[in-house]
């Protein structure tokens, strides 16, 4: 049965996805959904997503959206996929829920509350991908909450999710599916300024060990999927001179 | 093993939890973790819920908070919950994580952005858990924006999740946690004005009818526990008086 991927690497929750198929060995067809060319918009894209959100997936006949529901059904349903990346024992598994809803009302509020609110001017630090597909202004307050909500959540993670023996979240010896989608959305930053996303992250040891240890648990497919970095930063700087002319 | 629920029924995901444990004959001791008295923030409660939110579960020495990742373990770690609850079925499952998913992004997510933002005023529409817990002022305008995000995720889940044979969510015969969940947001605003919720809900009669589903599914269970209601009013009535003093 084929599996369609409709993704923009741009966007954090895509590469997620992308990066768990590949390190599982999942075959798949990456379609595109071009967020700058509004391509989410599209009618056709609409058949596969109604809510008109990145990422989404098509397996044969069944169609699925919103990345952590995405993420637990592929790895509930490929048999190749390894119990570490979700447990199938009935504690280990409430645990990586706990945290994959946590991460909904923390880091990943951000974006949310950017596109709720409905600001006109979103901060270059985090929401790097929605600045590039709405063509918006930045600002400097706006990134300046933003890096407090990041510093706050990374703090957290620190301080309770990475608690435990093993590198990876919950203590874990090897990644779950939690230890991607927050990772990918830590990365995020980088797609904006590499210096000022070392300058955030340089005071958390314990957070650039963790991405370290999931980058390599992952590899090659985690700098594969990364690559697209350089064009967003392309892109931001492209908008911060448009952002600086009067 | 004991199960301890620590809720306030004044809290929206408390309720869809203990409503769930009645409806199926799990039982519980209800540990009573006041919002307005801030036992929230005890350090009896951290040794529970680090992140200091209700509601949170321990069962036996297992601690578990977000209240979906609770519902979910619950209908699992239960024998005598019917399936309909949590499907076993990979794609029904899927489809319920997807719905919780976007849940956290839409109707959610206006508790969250109003925590995050640090506002000082909110409105009484939606947030009346929160304003009792913080002896906030109210704000129309607050309330307003509210009022909009909530009667644009109700038209969503009309259009999209409610389409179907069946009256529940995703077009189920029978009731599932989602249904739990998002019903006993729904109901929230009933906590701040029943006029006001009367006014909002009544151009959604498929919203309407699917409360009324709801609550007969899990009758009595779904009165007894929003019984708290009327207190609610209370106090959101005197806080009413406090902002329109000088």
């Amino acid at each position: 049965m084929e599996l369609k991927l409709y993704v923009d690497r741009l966007s954090q929750p895509s590469r997620a996805i992308l990066i768990f198929c590949k390190a599982n060995g999942i075959e798949f067809e990456e379609v595109k959904i071009d967020l700058a060319k509004h391509q989410h918009h599209s009618p056709e894209f609409a058949e596969v997503n109604p809510m008109k959100q990145v990422p989404a997936i098509a397996h044969g006949d069944f169609k699925l959206f919103e990345s952590h529901a995405i993420l637990i059904y592929l790895a509930s349903a490929f048999p190749g996929v390894a119990d570490h990346w979700y447990p199938a024992d009935v504690h280990k598994r409430a645990k990586i829920h706990s945290v994959l809803d946590w991460h909904h009302s923390n880091l990943r509020v951000v974006q949310v509350i950017i596109v709720k609110c409905e600001r006109i001017a979103v901060g270059y630090i985090f929401n790097s991908a929605i600045a590039i597909e709405r063509g918006l202004p930045l600002n400097l307050q706006a990134a300046a909450k933003e890096e407090k909500l990041l510093s706050e959540s990374l703090a957290k993670i620190e301080s309770y999710w990475l608690q435990g023996d093993g590198p990876f979240l919950l203590g874990n010896e090897k990644p779950s599916i939690v230890d991607l989608s927050l990772v990918c959305e830590v990365m995020q930053p980088e797609a904006a300024d590499e210096s000022e996303h070392e300058r955030i992250l340089s005071p958390h040891k314990r957070i650039l060990k963790w991405i370290e240890d999931t980058k390599n648990a992952t590899t090659p497919y985690f700098d594969e999927i990364h690559s697209i970095m350089p064009l967003a930063r392309e892109k931001i700087k492209e908008l911060k001179v448009q952002a600086s002319k009067p």
